[in-house]
């Protein structure tokens, strides 16, 4: 119960760290008052979204939880009227974002395994459920995923998500296993971001090999 | 039965309105017959499938009914060979845009209700009922989604898929109280147009607090 | 049995085919080995989700087969360690390309049918298996749609799913059927591509009828 609790307040601030994110994104871009609601909902409930599809959990907790709307609520809120405060908070936000991708992998993966599903299953939706948000929020905002860039963000999401199920398949379920799962996503991202670690990327021409490459593209790389 | 009749006709006008707007939409960005006719039918059917898909109504209605699809291909008909006299009809176009977005947002609302889900989820899915199409649209073709502009768009489907909601709840039944919720959302959205109301806005700097922020940013605002 | 040999080994080399188209995407994004996986995945078992996700088979194929995880890794090591060869064929790529097509429009409409969907149903979804990965791998590319210009891609996955959907109704089922239609599907891509046929376009000026149409335009046209 205890560790209920605990996990509802962890959850809480995952969505809410999620949330803020998407607020401060769309106040970027100028958006309006429901623009940056409905971004800020986005990034807090939509890889969950998703997630729930794809398992059958229907309807998605994302959309019947009340409690991701008023996250989402309070921190557009927090995005309008104390903007100054957040832009300074570069830190603190990445800490919580931070928490929220550890959180939602392995709930994640932990929700798809108790819907009777795969391990492949579970790891893959662990990794949508903390990614997913944020990459609709990059293509609504028409922006290339963050995650696809190099940091080590849906790495560590694939960490968490990783363990859990690792654990589960071991039969090693102790009620502290999903924190061990969390804890692993959440410091290798945080490990990262102090040292600056990055995935490889490669050496790669502009070429047209592929149908349609050649037309209309709008010009992300080359301004 | 007269009711019934005049549901119909109006759901058509509204999903051809719909799907007028997105067969523009596509042949400004010259895209060939195909192009058109999917994004024609993207708009048309697009908010109601993801609607479906998340309250369990499989398969979605906007797939398996072929009334979205001969109305997208009217529309698409229309676009191309009438272009010039739709391309003066501003005014009707935005009308019949108002007419679908009410209809649309108080019946995709009234569609979760009916499938025994919550209030809050009738609420949010009538309203990605109306706009989800619009959202598509706009992600597809690369823009930045309208409704996240500063227009009284998805307010207004807010308040026509909260208001069928609220006379649901409150055992408000009427044969007329749908098309009360319908016209609120319809006379919000066109009364917004005429008198050019709008939601505010918050000055916002371009600041990168957040992972990927400062990489890869496609310049929306910066040309 | 020995025909059901030749359907996997032929899905694979789909499968492959599109994850290659995906990966050689992603590296020419400059995307690191996280995102080059993540675009090849997406390309090769996205389709396949919208359409398992929308009949009701739960959870997606592409999601819970290891083929089209094991496709992506294998697509993505090519792309990174035989990029100079892969990129010299061009001719390849689109050959094995114009035959995941045609599989998996084939197979998609006949999944549809098999859940007992309608005619109209699998004909869209057959459409949807076989593009929804490339539009996807586009839209998160933030480019316009490949499948949106003018060249004969969707119409071929039309003309492959229609046929197998007409057959199927026809009872005309034997085990041949299927390799009819994908066939007729991929001959239309090839002899398209051969002699550059292309769909019909229509000139369109920008204009601004719609709402939002006037503002936030990413100008993928007008550089």
């Amino acid at each position: 119960m205890n560790s209920h609790a605990a996990y509802f307040a962890l959850d809480l601030i995952g969505t809410f760290a999620f949330a803020i994110s998407g607020a401060v994104a769309a106040r970027q871009r100028r958006l309006d008052l429901f623009g940056i609601l409905s971004i800020a909902f986005m990034v807090a409930c939509g890889g969950g979204v998703l997630r729930d599809v794809c398992i059958g959990a229907i309807p998605p907790a994302g959309l019947s939880n009340w409690r991701y709307l008023a996250a989402s609520m309070l921190a557009s809120a927090v995005a309008i009227f104390a903007y100054a405060p957040v832009r300074r908070l570069r830190q603190p936000v990445l800490f919580f974002d931070a928490i929220g991708l550890g959180l939602f992998s392995v709930a994640g993966a932990q929700k798809a395994l108790s819907f009777g599903h795969s391990a492949e299953l579970a790891v893959l939706l662990g990794i949508v459920t903390a990614v997913g948000g944020g990459v609709m929020r990059d293509v609504v905002l028409s922006r290339l995923p963050a995650i696809l860039d190099r940091e080590i963000y849906a790495t560590a999401a694939l960490a968490g998500a990783g363990a859990q199920v690792l654990f589960s398949y071991a039969h090693w379920t102790q009620w502290w296993t999903p924190w061990v799962a969390t804890l692993l996503c959440v410091a290798l991202r945080l490990t990262s971001l102090r040292f600056g670690w990055r995935l490889p990327a490669f050496r790669g021409q502009r070429t047209s090999e592929l149908p349609g490459d050649e037309q209309h593209d709008r010009g992300a790389r080359n301004p």
